[in-house]
């Protein structure tokens, strides 16, 4: 038997959808919102309405924005010849939160996965490429994750600009802020005594 | 500077007010939805504004519900006689799920706890007893939780139906199923002592 109403079995099946919200959390969330006065309900329902309407791809770097080109590409007190190349915007979110960085970047969406059918047609690799022939850029920092397929993108865009006109980096590998170094995994300790700085 | 489009921040923002979800799992969240086609915004957001306006409480048990009865309090096949007490809707879906039981149910939406400023009047307590009085409940089994407002909350209904003409009974306490005898926390273990049951 039908044990909930269709009207919230259907919010339920929609928040099942989202990552990480499986169909318990999906119950908790769509009886919190059934709880609380409409409101709620109803902003959330028109940020999701609005969203796809007034959010595009900014042309230049392809970050989610409400304005072509976006606040970052339009913004003249930033490095124009400086590229962050990332996978995702929440990559992007991550770097402007440090402060540490005042370039422009490249949005890949997504990395190069054979498992998954995704090759270097599927991501903004071509328009990468078409940026740097534009001649202004002078470094590109590969910021993708270090992950398998984020390391396997890096590898095939160091390759692929090896002869280009400007400078390669990555950003550094190494022991994280805060961490005991009897906890740290040996891979990315190995990589930190390689890496190791010039400390004097 | 505003990194964030006005228009995924508000949908981070609604986001953010649901349990349990806090600016990054709400960040991670809105960039998967507007990753995705419209499709998955539209349909949440449709849920969402039909939510309140088809959902209502049943003017019987007050569980939430499409039509008034509820399709419990309407089935003829359910036991009439017998009101399982629950706090919130969300237990009434736990008891549905595991089959055993047949009865109907009186959702109090809420617990007793009066360092929040919640009393008696303040859940579905009055309505209980209104039902009880029109004479056709024989047994009321107290189904609240095994926490410190849930046992305040049905220390108080046993009080207050303690001469009403029905059987009053709680949910069995002890051991969870499947758990080893050694993991069990020390007050889990002297319940299940106490309330032991005769195996032959």
């Amino acid at each position: 038997m039908q044990v909930l109403p269709p009207a919230l079995e259907r919010l339920i099946d929609s928040l099942a959808r989202l990552p990480g919200i499986g169909r318990k959390t999906a119950t908790r969330l769509a009886l919190f919102i059934l709880r609380k006065p409409p409101g709620l309900a109803r902003d959330l329902a028109t940020a999701l309405s609005q969203l796809h309407q007034s959010i595009q791809l900014c042309s230049c770097c392809f970050s989610f924005s409400e304005s072509d080109p976006c606040a970052i590409c339009a913004d003249p007190r930033r490095q124009a010849d400086t590229l962050c190349v990332v996978e995702q915007s929440g990559d992007l979110l991550a770097i402007e939160k440090t402060g540490a960085y005042r370039g422009h970047y490249h949005i890949l969406h997504g990395v190069i996965s054979p498992m998954d059918g995704i090759g270097p047609e599927e991501i903004k690799v071509r328009e990468l490429q078409a940026r740097i022939a534009s001649g202004t850029i002078k470094e590109v920092l590969i910021a993708t994750s270090s992950t398998v397929p984020g390391e396997a993108t890096a590898s095939y865009l160091i390759d692929l600009l090896q002869h280009a006109p400007v400078r390669l980096t990555r950003l550094a590998r190494g022991i994280p802020m805060g961490m005991d170094i009897k906890y740290a995994d040996r891979h990315t300790l190995a990589r930190a005594i390689e890496s190791r700085s010039q400390a004097k």
